[in-house]
């Protein structure tokens, strides 16, 4: 299969569903979407589902019902993660969009509709869990403007670091604490220096902080020893959605010298639920933005001319925030922050291939964040960091708060679009959380120490 | 369960077993230590084994046979891994542990003696395997001697971090490329300076390392959101190996800037296959060092008078290198470093105590590597960057050969050993690992781009 799949059937702006609510233009889920999802409802146990319009379409029963003929085993929908589908390849997720499509298109050529009862949901009724299984977690740092920003302001003194241009900077993050969208993350301890020089503090975090991303899913695995080629990348990609990688600022100044990041971002990081396939995503491939004349060119693992002629997409991204306050008052929640995924200095492709460059073993399942992504104009700043200059600045709310970083209660929802002429819109959905208090203190005797 | 277990019968050093190899004090695994284990042999699938002498007694035919008692439920031990055991916490280790020893010791009173073709396995002759699955891995930076030393090397203006002393400098590792001693690792490619300055190259890591660690495993699981207590931490321990850390040194200076190290770590992490439990170490647990007067003394929440009194142990450490030529013409392998776990900084129950205080959830199983352990003395290096001064003064072996970094081929070996004066000394098996070369460079089209 091709890894950057031409445009076909199924990204046909003509195309229509029965479910009514995916063909009103605004909906984030027309048939041309169909993202997969893990949900639970009532009764059923975990498993793979579609969703369509302000549905779910349950991708096990109409397996049962023979409407999705042999696109892949059923064992496959059955699993409580997408990582075995995932590990099957495009070939399969691409038989499985097919089937769906058929499925769910206005004609109803299969009279699936008659079984609607049977294989749809609400899915303001159904759980949503994780998507996978989460067996590594990998964070870049692919968004140069974040980079430039944030860097000047936790280290001034070398603000973009000699390799940026060079080398997709990551790291390796957390995977248990990942979380389904929806799920409230709580404000974590941690150590911090009070004041510059001075002598650190343990206790709540006092600057935490949002970060916008895109969630990039590992399909087919690789092999341990054998790196990907940057031509083969894109056919090891399942697909995309949003990631908030939450952090503490503070304790992030405070910990991260020398080896990086740990609890300042393993307090948990939110997915959205719905993962979009490289086919959906097909109408809205862009090209690299050329690189400035003084900048090196990727070196030749990292370069391939399909790649940088049609490697990443144009996908509007936004945060909005919603406060205790706000949410009491039953105020709508504020867009305080758009931007851009086609603003990454790397793509997806390039972030495989080099991750695979030392033999690391790639998992299908395994999720890849690229890292904070802003714009390059004043107003695409990916989180609150830059947006109020490391707190100088706070963000004035439409009711009078103000925030420099965030509050408890804070309600931080990521969102995704893609729009195009000529073309259907789609959205990634929501990837939503809301900051709870930092843990009440241990009990006084683990503080002392002793008793057991 | 106490999280620092007394003495009982099972380290009483007048203890013998019938199966003869293990009682002639040089062996490592004696009848006073009994490591848990996964292994598998002719016909049987992966299961959980316990090493006596020269032989590994198969848990789950001795529990067929009704010889285990109701220690713990078979279920537990035919896994693949030992999460779910280790999720049981101390109080089943320690029931499994004392049904071992009855069955294993000399007087034989279970009559166990006339199974063992149906119970033991000759060591020789098994497959082992990781002792968990890993779900997360996190590697410390525990080890202050080694801290100075490479930090001098890699980063000679800020050799110690300002954070050092107060912070358990951690950072999270690749799960994936975990790997059972035994299990040759290959030399990663990937970007470096050819000098100081200059712009990068793409090629085979020129600086191949090891770093000789301890590997810490988590037994019962933490919640979301819930920090453990420092006097809470030890029952969360399930049990201690070797960990060999292989780094790509020239990899590692060039990526590591500003979020640590990725690549130069992930092509694979060596574990020794046997697990030492807490109880089975109960001898050789030792204080701390006393701080020097001019360190902070830890916060709060890293302090516990009894940890501090007996929360580390008395591990002598070393490392073995055989050479490609070594090996061809027969000669033994050679002892390049010695080193002690007590010269660590910080003990396990504050690196797990440090770790939850995000609210960071640890899974049953998850890997905890201690950083590398280096002495205050001249000869306890842990890694070759500190042995030979980062290339600049090379290893010489008794056959004329030297060493600055690893050379493909060479073969090196963990080793453990805990002696104390009227006790029977224990040890942790060994942790090997053979450098393969670099991989064959991708075919030319991955390089050129396009086809797909």
């Amino acid at each position: 299969m091709p890894g950057y799949p031409e445009l076909d059937h199924t990204n046909d702006p003509a195309a229509r569903s029965w479910v009514g609510t995916a063909n009103d233009g605004i909906n984030d889920f027309p048939v041309q979407n169909l993202p997969l999802g893990i949900f639970s409802a009532a009764g059923l146990p975990p498993r793979a589902g579609m969703a369509i319009g302000a549905s779910v379409l349950d991708l096990v029963a109409a397996s049962d019902l023979g409407l999705l003929g042999d696109a892949v085993p059923r064992e496959l929908l059955a699993k409580a993660g997408l990582n075995d589908l995932f590990a099957a390849g495009h070939g399969a997720g691409l038989r499985l969009r097919h089937a769906a499509f058929a499925l769910l298109e206005a004609s109803d050529t299969m009279g699936a509709q008659a079984h609607a009862g049977a294989i749809l949901h609400d899915m303001e009724t159904v759980t949503m869990h994780r998507p996978v299984h989460v067996g590594n977690y990998t964070d870049f740092y692919a968004g140069i403007h974040h980079a430039v920003r944030a860097g000047g302001l936790l280290q001034p003194e070398n603000p973009l670091p000699d390799n940026y241009k060079w080398v997709p900077i990551g790291y390796h993050g957390r995977a248990s604490t990942t979380r389904v969208s929806g799920t409230d993350v709580r404000r974590p301890a941690g150590q911090f220096q009070p004041a510059p020089g001075a002598a650190p503090e343990f206790g709540p975090c006092r600057e935490l902080d949002l970060e916008l991303e895109m969630a990039v899913y590992v399909g087919r695995p690789t092999e341990w020893g054998r790196p990907l080629g940057i031509a083969e990348a894109a056919e090891h990609v399942a697909g995309y959605g949003l990631l908030n990688d939450w952090s503490a600022r503070d304790i992030q100044r405070w910990e991260m010298k020398p080896l990086g990041p740990f609890l300042s971002k393993n307090l948990g990081t939110s997915l959205s639920p719905w993962v979009l396939s490289p086919q959906a995503l097909a109408p809205f491939r862009v090209a690299m933005a050329p690189r400035d004349p003084a900048d090196p060119q990727p070196l030749p693992y990292l370069m391939s001319a399909e790649d940088q002629a049609k490697g990443t997409f144009d996908v509007a991204l936004s945060v909005q925030i919603r406060t205790g306050r706000m949410r009491a008052a039953g105020d709508a929640p504020v867009t305080i922050i758009r931007s851009n995924m086609r603003d990454l200095y790397w793509t997806p492709q390039q972030l495989l291939a080099h991750h695979t460059c030392s033999g690391c073993e790639m998992e299908a399942g395994d999720l890849i964040g690229t890292g904070t992504i802003s714009g390059p104009r004043e107003d695409e700043l990916g989180s609150l960091l830059e947006l109020t200059m490391n707190g100088a600045r706070p963000v004035r709310l439409p009711n009078g708060e103000t925030r420099s970083f965030l509050a408890d209660g804070d309600e931080i929802t990521l969102k995704g679009r893609c729009t195009r002429e000529g073309f259907v819109p789609i959205g990634f959905g929501t990837c939503t959380g809301t900051v709870l208090p930092a843990p009440v203190a241990a009990a006084p005797r683990t503080l002392a120490g002793s008793p057991a």
